[in-house]
């Protein structure tokens, strides 16, 4: 998936659906987490609001800031360590249960991928098991 | 289950390893998550005081505030955007194996629902794989 | 496994690998879990500058105050109300897939183990599932 910003929230919700309905398995688990270290696999409401406050509230607990000074990872080169932490907030990972045939979830749960270091392709793995 | 504050811990402890033992599965993972997305599945200790620190904590890290104008998502007409973050700290789910037919844990860890936003009844689904 | 600091940071990576391999699974999934309930399993960087960094925030997000004012929880004679915050922040555990007989992570995913109460002895545990 091309991640063209920074730091975006993007849906897998109808990928993660079609994946499931195509493997055919009935009852059993699905593992969904980012491939990367400075993202995030999530659930939570689909709702523009909740996702803007998301970013002002992680900001806060893990401000970006690309010096060597408040982050001893940039002086790697990098300048992404608030990406490493927010990722640790947020969580790498879902595993949601599949019953008769579908993903058994809430009403309102809803499945993303956030990421916080981005501008270049990314990749998450959906794994499924039962039968 | 009846959630009748709007932010409880309530054990499910008891009624997860009946229903593993009910299962009769014996080697396999339990999935435990909640089924809405201002709550949490944990694993942590049974002691009030951690409770209330848990509580005191959260509040500092993502304090309720029913205006729109720390939280956007409150602009929908909902007041509950704290919890939205809270239950990101504190997580949707727990994963536990199952060996010889039991919960396989620590002896200090226990299965907690934690609700953010309660006053009204809540679902939380355990999903047994295995054999 | 011997923790002999209150917190360190510890690689299972090669660890959990062995028993992948070792099991003779496939296709499945792997659980890795501390056992404690001030201890986390994550998986991000094997970067020790990040490590430090994680180290620097966490203390920042839940101090270490052994008192029993700013913290209920010591007042049980415990010490530790600010690691079992800790752990909620990296979480408790990870699933990982297994394909083809390998884990199955992203080039820079990395295992590790997060002791926030050490001083002795501890466990995690690995939970091979699939065929």
């Amino acid at each position: 998936m091309a991640v063209p910003k920074r730091r975006a929230i993007v849906s897998l919700h109808r990928e993660v659906e079609r994946l499931v309905a195509q493997s055919g398995v009935q009852d059993g688990l699905v593992l969904i987490n980012a491939m990367h270290i400075t993202a995030s696999v999530f659930i939570n409401d689909n709702e523009e609001g909740l996702h803007h406050d998301y970013e002002v509230w992680l900001e806060n607990l893990a401000p970006f800031d690309p010096s060597s000074q408040r982050y001893h990872h940039n002086r790697t080169g990098e300048d992404n360590a608030d990406a490493h932490l927010k990722r640790q907030v947020m969580g790498r990972e879902v595993v949601v249960a599949i019953t008769a045939g579908q993903l058994h979830l809430g009403p309102w749960e809803h499945i993303f991928y956030y990421e916080f270091d981005g501008n270049r392709r990314k990749r998450v793995l959906v794994k499924i098991i039962g039968e």
